[in-house]
């Protein structure tokens, strides 16, 4: 019943979203969310943390990806990236003691080039 | 330094926004953010789980507002309501158990009709 409720509509929890499968350009699973960034003002989401690699919830690189570049896929029941797991691993990374870097506008600014993406500051 | 860069923007992670006060029309506590629910698809936040009365992160009651009832205000550092503590606990309310009550939209149908917010769907 609540599965079925939770299928007819596209709202999650975000004490649920981590975890959520990223699929890459061919549809191979690539990845897993870490956490989704938020704006607490205006309440849109920004970017989003992504795992590759990790094996058994450890270890692995963590990319910050800007929103835009994810699709949430109903069938997949999870985000398609435009790019494969290849371009992924080529942008930039950082490991999990430096997870303020999503904050970091510097380094941010450095990853919507990467992704030729504007930033949304 | 980190402080100072979350400070600077307005971004926080959906691994952080657990416990982000709420406040009051008169400025007072009264309750915390539980979670934020969040479109899959477009990213927008949606609805809030805002927790009163909990003593210890135990017991207290639930409640699930639309997402335009908060403000967030940057001085206090966390979301204020246009209502009081009162008018909240005369509010549509849940329990620990019936936390899939947001992702029901019989249920939802009622908030948002006591609020007297148009619902997004």
């Amino acid at each position: 019943m609540l599965d079925e409720r939770m299928s007819e509509q596209s709202v999650i929890g975000s004490d649920r979203v981590e975890g959520t499968s990223i699929y890459g350009t061919n549809g191979d699973k690539i990845g897993s969310v870490r956490r989704i960034m938020i704006d607490k003002i205006t309440g849109e989401a920004r970017d989003v943390e992504v795992s590759v690699g990790a094996f058994l919830g450890m270890g692995g690189e963590l990319h910050s990806l800007p929103w835009e570049k994810l699709e949430y896929d109903t069938e997949l029941g999870g985000y398609k990236l435009d790019v494969t797991e290849e371009q992924l691993r080529g942008a930039p990374t950082y490991g999990e003691a430096d997870r303020d870097r999503q904050l970091d506008r510097e380094y941010q600014t450095r990853v919507y080039s990467h992704w030729t993406v504007s930033p949304y500051w």
